[in-house]
């Protein structure tokens, strides 16, 4: 098993890098402090004899030589970008448990046929810039370079001259690279595995995401001088298409989902009555069907409840991904590790997007989960213990390693 | 009567400085744009023979002399400042119209036996700095100016420090003024001069407003891995509020107006739940206990609903005042103005708050306005004609004159 201590400290360590302002961290996306990151698991990358590869979306590649000069990788990691007000861990252990996993290898002085290369993907977080998952659905084939270089920040500066200015985009073709196969281990970021009493998810499937921005327009008026009949309130609609999408996911419990957690009006100011609002519903689902069942009635009310208010609105589609499902092998080869480990688990669906979801299209892929407590995350107080740290890391370990061949 | 080429000229020179994205302007408080305007309004005033005084608050006071050494000065004028997407008009008419009253008395070489003051009034609009009417609150008494000083903009800019920053805080003590009376001229805002044809709105009453800013508290969390019943999402939250907000104010036609024009929810990130929503409602009528009834109905409402969601919800007035009558004296010289130049005119409540709602507690006051297209104000778009502009500063010319007596 790996050393619980170490892969603690380092990410520890690493989240003393882009600090939150509650305990967890600001490591956004390709911003300085992201380099900064990068930088620290290069110098340790480097003290653990792997050498680094950088592509032109500024994905990271460590990489341990195998005995077979023939054989594919396998890779493993996750992701160090952070939300705004993000947690330690999240996309962190798995980057970390990757250099872990290799550390091990190194202390045990094990040598596997299949070379290991551990991972981090830019920009899986999608706040800056939308949508998540950019860099490895770049990497999947799924987004178009160019596409992804000009994606925006709320600022307008675009990500590909931001990879460039902290001066992490690298020269490799995005995508070239063949996986035998990838192992993302990351944090449930729900409720399911602590309320079960389990230390390990088996992730089966990854459950689908839509992301549609939605922009309404009215007219910006006087608050004081505006007659009520008179108001073309833009922020008004949207308070009513949000409790629409609430009820919209709710009429399909237990698996729907939706929200909206990004939300402006314009020029937002005391006493004028909003002439605009954009906002950004999120809907998610492990059935496809119901997605988009849930995109259209989310659209045929606000189309009604505008149309009503005699105001315009536009759907811009800024980001998702289908359900997935993972590798039937690559799933095996977890609940094997989890089983031979003697380590409780079940098997469990992704709430949230991973990189994982994309390589899948490109490589046998799957996933482990470890809980996290009250299933909180995107929130600085985002917390895990050592103990799920170390046991996650460990079924990461032997599923690698025999993936990967001794 | 009044010169109006000359007054639509400086009136679009003026709204050259801090222009907008659509036509109007951002010359917001205290910005540099804000100290550009002042330049350009002084040299005027210099050019027009007056000397200017300058306060603490940084309130402009422009003087021409009056025959009687001991005759306490008539006061004119308004504001320069302007929303993030204001109109040229909105405060600037009232300002460049009284300086227009000068320079038609300086044509015709009449001396008054008050002297004559025209006054630019600091964060008239609130936007940047809550609450409105700021300078001229500190100036009436209603607010302590060290308070004042410290209201912070949305970077945590201080007024105080702006003001000095950009150059115009003043050394005389505000409110150190006496004024014999006080005229205001400015767009209706509203759309009820256009709507009865009158040119002349004699204006008798104005509406009181209250501000209270609503901060609900949930929990940041994942949007895609929070099972629905877990969520304690803010926005939500605020949604509901907003609906309430609405019904509130229709259950009171034709009076009383509600809305919210500020909107805000943290962390803003697309996969986040919102943990905090923070907005302004915005309450408003002529009528005192109708506001105190609706901002109970408000708050009863927003604990109903985040109480039944397990939210936090707390409230801060952030701004308000009463509803105000004018001076009887001042308003019968507008009337009569409007009367003896033959132009319509109708009595009418200001649906906005304005400098004068302040002065109007320190010196016999009252307000003249004219028409704007379709009602529209704060909007880049506001629109009034030349003739409007005109007729307003004849009535304003002649109500002055005859209060300063010739
Ligand atoms: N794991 C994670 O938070 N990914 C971001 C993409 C998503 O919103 O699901
Ligand atoms: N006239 C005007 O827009 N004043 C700002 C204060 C208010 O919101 O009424």
């Amino acid at each position: 098993t790996i050393d619980g201590a170490r892969l603690w400290d380092s990410i520890m360590e690493m989240a003393k890098i882009g600090p939150g302002v509650a305990g967890g961290n600001n490591r956004q996306t390709v911003t300085d402090a992201d380099g900064e990151g990068r930088e620290l698991f290069q110098s340790w990358c480097e003290a653990a004899g792997l050498t680094m590869g950088l592509d032109q979306m500024g994905n990271m590649f460590a990489r341990r030589e195998g005995t077979d000069p023939e054989a594919l990788p396998v890779y493993v990691g996750s992701h160090l970008d952070t939300q705004p007000t993000g947690g330690k861990y999240d996309g962190v252990l798995g980057v970390l448990g990757g250099l872990e996993v290799i550390r091990t290898l190194n202390d045990l002085n094990i040598r596997t046929k299949h070379p290991i290369v551990v991972t981090n993907f830019s920009n899986e977080e999608g706040t800056r810039f939308a949508p998540p998952m950019l860099a490895s659905g770049v990497f999947a084939g799924i987004h178009d370079q160019d596409w992804a270089y000009a994606r925006t920040d709320a600022e307008g500066k675009t990500f590909g001259a931001e990879l460039e200015r902290i001066g992490w985009k690298g020269e490799e073709q995005v995508g070239a690279r063949k996986m035998h196969a990838f192992f993302e281990l990351h944090i449930e970021q729900g409720p399911i595995l602590e309320a079960k009493g389990k230390d390990i998810g088996v992730v089966t499937h990854g459950q689908g995401l839509s992301w549609t921005q939605i922009t309404v327009t009215g007219k910006e008026s006087h608050t004081g001088s505006t007659p009520m009949p008179m108001r073309r309130n833009a922020g008004l609609a949207m308070a009513r298409i949000l409790e629409k999408v609430d009820a919209i996911a709710w009429a399909r419990q237990p698996h729907a989902l939706g929200a909206a957690g990004h939300i402006e009006v314009y020029p937002n100011s005391r006493n004028v009555i909003p002439g605009k609002a954009v906002f950004t519903v999120d809907l998610r689902s492990p059935d496809l069907a119901q997605i988009e069942e849930m995109e259209a009635e989310v659209r045929t009310a606000a189309q009604e409840i505008c149309e009503r208010m005699g105001l315009e609105v536009t759907f811009e589609k800024v980001g998702g991904f289908d359900p997935v499902t993972f590798d039937e092998g690559c799933v095996a080869a977890v609940r094997n590790a989890a089983e031979r480990l003697g380590y409780s688990h079940m098997p469990i669906i992704s709430g949230a997007g991973h990189d994982a979801c994309w390589i899948n299209r490109v490589a046998p892929t799957a996933m482990i989960m470890c809980p996290c407590v009250d299933g909180l995350s995107h929130n600085e107080a985002e917390e895990i213990t050592p103990d799920w740290a170390k046991k996650g890391a460990d079924v990461l370990f032997h599923a690698v390693v025999e993936t990967a061949e001794i």
